[in-house]
């Protein structure tokens, strides 16, 4: 009799979702309604810093069917401020985070789902947070980028004012 | 007997909406599913080439109770597309409008209606569409507003890149 195999045991590590982006995603939700709108979801925060946002193209479609471009400025200007939200949490600080000015880039059209990433420069987010412990409030800039088949789509840069909660 | 006087006849002009208003209103809110959602509605077109669009503040709230950064990015990217659209249309010219870069700057939080206010400066509009008029192609830079209690709130500079519709 010929034993039929048992598949192997994946003994990968499963990636488990931080749990912060759980905190993030609800607040954005509950606090922002048009982030329904844009079926913005948290895809990950991964343990380099760096978050990654999507939504799909259907709703953030334009009169080009491709993505509006408020929608891509929308999902941009989240991810950086979600970007600051988690590098101060993770540094223990609660702080009030608004964007003060911003600039986008509009290299290539959008066709399909969008998906942003940010990771705040390691040395400006340290002088920030320094900043910010010492004289509580500071300014945060961040990148934010879009892809599209594999080039860069979008730039977004943005410098957010941090201002610590009593 | 004492006769009454009937209201004197208020012969002042009404001001009509301007018919194009309703077409880009129309083709905003047909191909562009976001529009719906932030509630935009084109106020006017005035005589001296100012479009006017507001949106209303609950749906576009964030997480401090105001405008959110993204609601008025998409106001303002949408009153300067329209802005050139108005401006190619009266010209007489037919044209791709897609906005190629933008930079904004948040200067105080807006609390109420979302209004926003572009009028391309006349000297650049003549560039742009006479370089349309000889290449095809031509950008058009314009500066929208959005005042809160008569001050102004944001200010978007967008360069849009026009291409004639063949």
């Amino acid at each position: 009799m010929i034993e039929q195999a048992s598949p192997p045991c994946d003994t990968r590590r499963v990636t488990a979702i931080h749990p912060l982006c759980l905190e993030l995603q609800s607040t954005w939700f509950t606090e922002i309604p048009l982030v329904a709108a844009l079926g913005v979801e948290i895809v990950e925060y991964t343990d380099d810093g760096e978050l990654r946002v999507r939504a799909p193209l259907d709703p953030n479609r334009n009169v080009h069917g491709t993505a509006f471009a408020g929608s891509l400025y929308s999902v941009c200007v989240l991810t950086g401020w979600g970007s600051a939200w988690f590098a101060l949490r993770l540094a223990g600080l609660a702080a009030q985070i608004v964007v003060a000015e911003s600039r986008i880039e509009y290299r290539k059209a959008v066709a399909g789902e969008i998906v942003c990433s940010c990771r705040p420069d390691p040395d400006s987010l340290a002088r920030s947070v320094e900043e910010l412990r010492a004289s509580g409030h500071a300014s945060l800039p961040v990148i934010c980028g879009i892809d599209t088949n594999g080039k860069r789509a979008v730039t977004f840069a943005g410098t957010y004012v941090v201002r610590r909660e009593k």
